[in-house]
């Protein structure tokens, strides 16, 4: 594979210093997005808050300094644009999300967004005062860093807003999504300063648009564990979620055993034949983050209980197998213990794979800094991203970087800044990949 | 073993008529006393309420009826006395409980109360207008009825507050226990016209008491499923109760299983272990009444689990060696999980056995009413009692009459008029017994 450089002769991979500035740049700029949040003293942006406002003027500030045109689309995202020579040229899309979880860290997603305007100051070409003119893109494509308004669903309870409006897939209803002081999506909206009447504005079409290329902390141990900073994603898990409830008998404590129908048992076995499934099937994992007992007295055997399910495969068919295979052992359970159960799906997404190409030119861009140039580690991604509502417009692919220990969606959550080093190194390079590919 | 009449000579078994008219009272009175409610349509009628005052005032009524002369305690209790000829004779105490669970049934406490102000009627001298003179115990003891003013510790969260006072066993610390509005129990009795100062008073010495009898629904199937209506009670449940933390860690719910620490289900396996050992063990029952996963999000492994154990055993050995069981059913869980579990005892009491004697007599009062005198059902009780407390200062004895389905603190509790019939006629009889055995 031919390498091609970003001034149109022989590509020279920046130096290492202007990525160790960079690098401390994403740093430094992490810790200062982390203090425009609802609750000082932890990192709380969600949807179309003063706070997301802030962080958009900020960051725009930032596309500008490496020479892109900034503006806010119609759905709150923050979209900076470095042209092409051709003015007409498709776009190559970076980026990821600056809302966060109540009490997040200060990596996921905003991450993502910064190695994406660094990555643009390391490609340009000119706008950096040797003479070489206004910065441009120096490949057929433009680059565009994308930062979503939401990906987290913290404020609606829906997740991927940001995203979905530009891959055009907007769904009205969500206009009448309420938050938590019953504030509508869409006088919310109205407040920030949009018409939602225009939502469809934000829409990209296919045919201008190259791609889109999203780094992302890991989200999970499995890099730490094996001792690697950065792996290409091939696929975004494949989810299902339902709330379970179980129905048995409320009965004073004294009821003797064989005349207890107690939900709350019924519910621990559930919980361990999840994990009892997902353990067995692998390459699918399953979670019971929520169980309440009812009606919850210490002297009540409980009648009734609720678990909440979350499975996430790197397949569909892992993910459906999984829960048919839990089905049954709830049917089990129910039979042996006299109860009924039932379930109420509540979320389902199909996995969604990372396009053969842009998985090579990630693995490409990885490949350059490892020694003996030894095969990239791959992982499929368990949680969700904004690539994944993204691939309805166009391709996608994904660069995890290295997370300590997995820690995520917590204070503690970090990622080290010679991975970040490495990550936006490898990021230029899968661009510049992606350039040189036959199109 | 002689019968001793009422009326001093051979003594007659009252006639079916009277004690059907008795049963008939008791069904009507429960219902009225049920009118007397905080939360109209539900019962719920807690310690020192308007609603106590109100059933104390309507009791002392109906006790007045029977001839006794009425009187609240220093706790609240109402106590109503039946004298015999000598004024300074010992009394038996009859009785139990006048306050309720939230949205309760009718029965709980209630019936005894009821039936206890009956069998005064069936078994007094005199006061009937049949020119025997004044009502009077016709029995070496004079008759008492004790309604308790608190057993179920709805309000204070400290259950037997009547029953301990009477047994002269009050901890003055009980005097800052709060309700759910952060009202003292002492200003609760200031209010209700009590004089905290004075509680001692309400305390009995062991010389004034022959013992104490008290009739109860099961609260629980056992009689049921045998198809018989009475049962005498050999012992009180000893009980403990614990409150568990299990701590794991919170990780996304992407984390592959083996870099899990997940505390929800170590603590479901807890859950099942308190099954699993008591079943094994016998003569003890244990439950799970709450559990709850923290932080409780559905796409988060929890890393903080809480959960109730509630262990009731016949003796003090076995609910002791149940806890030792699932403490080291944990330390596995905990050591195979890599969680860590610790657990506060909430509450502790020893086993309260009924008094040989007070079984004999309850014995002998089921076995008149039984087919060809076969031995009658003897039941322990998981479930606490005024007897309990009472058990401090005199001897105890119970009476368990069916509760069909074992449907107990719930508005569905109900017992039948024709066992309310037999047991009645079971006390009167063990009470005339009681007074023929040597002293």
């Amino acid at each position: 594979m031919p390498e091609v450089g970003p001034r149109g002769g022989a590509r020279t991979s920046p130096a290492p210093a202007q990525v160790a500035a960079a690098a401390a740049r994403v740093m430094a700029r992490c810790d200062e997005l982390a203090r425009l949040t609802a609750v000082p003293g932890t990192v709380e942006r969600v949807h179309l808050s003063p706070e997301h406002a802030r962080a958009n003027r900020l960051v725009a500030g930032w596309m500008a300094e490496v020479g892109m045109t900034a503006r806010q689309d119609a759905a709150g995202n923050l979209v900076g644009r470095l042209e092409a020579v051709d003015p007409e040229a498709p776009a190559l899309l970076l980026g990821s999300h600056l809302d966060t979880v109540p009490d997040a860290g200060r990596y996921d997603g905003v991450l993502g967004v910064l190695v994406a305007v660094e990555a643009v100051r390391l490609l340009r070409t000119g706008g950096d005062g040797d003479g070489g003119g206004p910065a441009r893109s120096p490949f057929p494509f433009a680059l565009e860093v994308v930062a979503f308004s939401d990906e987290e669903g913290t404020r609606f309870g829906r997740a991927l807003l940001g995203s979905s409006a530009l891959a055009g897939a907007w769904d009205p209803r969500w206009w009448d999504l309420t938050d938590a002081e019953g504030t509508t999506l869409r006088d919310a909206a109205t407040a920030f300063g949009l018409d939602p009447d225009r939502v469809g504005e934000a829409a990209r079409r296919p045919e201008e648009l190259v791609g889109y290329l999203e780094a992302h902390i890991e989200q999970g141990p499995e890099l730490d564990r094996r001792g690697r900073s950065l792996a290409v994603v091939t696929s975004i898990a494949s989810a299902r979620r339902f709330q379970v409830v179980v129905e048995g008998r409320a009965r004073h404590a004294g009821t003797p055993y064989d005349l207890r129908h107690d939900a709350l048992l019924g519910a621990g076995e559930a919980a361990l034949a999840v994990e009892r499934v997902c353990r067995d099937l692998h390459h699918v994992v399953g979670t019971v983050g929520q169980l309440q007992a009812l009606p919850g007295a210490v002297n009540v055997v409980p009648g009734e209980a609720h678990l909440s399910v979350d499975l996430r495969g790197e397949l569909d068919h892992d993910r459906d197998l999984a829960w048919q295979l839990i089905s049954a052992a709830l049917d089990e359970v129910a039979g042996r213990r006299g109860l009924r159960w039932s379930a109420d799906e509540v979320h389902a997404a199909p996995a969604v794979a990372c396009a053969p190409l842009l998985q090579d030119v990630v693995r490409a861009g990885i490949v350059a800094r490892l020694p003996g140039r030894e095969e990239p580690d791959a992982l499929w991604s368990p949680a969700g991203h904004d690539a994944m509502a993204v691939a309805r417009v166009t391709d996608v692919g994904m660069l995890f970087l290295r997370n300590p220990d997995g820690t995520s969606h917590h204070p503690d959550e970090s990622v080290a800044r010679a991975d970040v080093a490495e990550g936006l190194r490898a990021l230029v390079e899968a661009v510049a990949h992606l350039a040189a590919e036959p199109r």
